[in-house]
């Protein structure tokens, strides 16, 4: 499953809009419904109108009706289509994932290739996280 | 075409996920490949963090390869279902808006219902905007 | 006033942090108190997490309690120095000013120096604003 | 130290502008000049184009010339101004924080009152961050 997510990720890896950092990244979320979801990071003039990858896709989840997300794969490139590394998920994005998931049970893959990647969790990335019964 | 572009929003609203604002908000966009994308307001306990309608069907538009959006049709309804109205979009969707597109030729469709909307342009919208050619 | 505010914005512009962008911008706001509160651009590594230096700049204000903004100067500069022309504010910017403003109240001054300087209003560059109103 | 950042964050608690979630927050950022710069968070009627008081606090010190946060006081109270408990930064202001910090030596103390508060540190709160490195 961690390989077909992988794989997921890296075929939209062409469509991200990086014409401002070069930095092309691409994240595809599973589903307790076991569906895919894909995205890119979306940059902008105006930089912090940008949408991260990971964000595009659990947006994309949500307008589908899904509410839990179980796995995510991260995947990035620079402009040459060399491997990024390892790309871990900014802070904007684990809070995103966080609404939307068990923190413990969230995994999250961090994939250069669909043979090579690390894998943690959300509660690793964003532990004693700021979530919806912080507002009390 | 309108009413199409409407039909489409209204189809995703109750995917729409406001647990904050109670204000639910579906869009959709087409491009100038004459496809559609929907997306939905998706809102976060750290309320910055959230998405807007619009955004996210942009970025679901970017995902799959798409860069240039020729209109946009905006929806709403408040927790009991009632129309809010003539949803304007917020400064940043229109930002958002603007990297993927000639503003002037950018039709942007306020409903209420199918048969019942505004037309305007991001031009008209947002004038004088900030884009790729700003940075120089 | 104009003047003096568009020299409020540039006595801060070296304090820009946009490694990313290089584009230096800083702005300062005109209070209904009389105050002024200045503001740069603060860019991040994960592009949508910076903050525009109008919104540096309004933040700044309601932390000292201010809740009216009268006017805004905004100044531009590239990496070499070289003014950056009439930087229009992104549509983030004037939605976070229309939160603090009336749209047809609050002077934008867009400078490129201290004699050299076109003037607006919010609501000519965010007409049909969404606002607090707009929530219902 | 650590009393002294709290009563700097409480000291500006009252200026939070929280008209839709009623949750309000402030922040006090000790830089390694020593100086103290405090913020709140600032809502908009668009939720996304909110600033959260971490966020504020760390643009108002950057915006000044500071460009290294050695420690951060947050406090929150709910509309009674009853403590919100030890509110804990979202993603995006972990995020922020980590632009002008070396993780690791960046003290987070999460304050219900000046002597009641936990201590941890940004490397605890955001392990395996994407930072300026990231980038390549």
């Amino acid at each position: 499953m961690n390989e077909e997510l992988i794989r997921s990720a890296l075929g939209v890896l062409d469509n991200s809009y990086a014409p401002y950092s070069h930095f092309h990244v691409a994240a595809a979320v599973l589903t307790d419904t076991g569906n895919v979801y894909t995205g890119v990071n979306v940059e902008n003039a105006s930089y912090p109108a940008g949408i991260c990858a990971e964000c595009n896709a659990v947006a994309k989840a949500v307008s589908c009706g899904e509410r839990k997300i179980r796995a995510v794969a991260i995947v990035g490139r620079d402009s040459q289509g060399k491997s990024s590394g390892y790309v871990s998920p900014c802070g904007i994005c684990r809070q995103v994932l966080r609404e939307f998931s068990v923190p413990q049970e969230l995994k999250v893959i961090l994939a250069k290739d669909v043979g090579d990647y690390k894998e943690t969790t959300l509660e690793e990335l964003l532990p004693a996280s700021f979530g919806p019964e912080s507002l009390g």
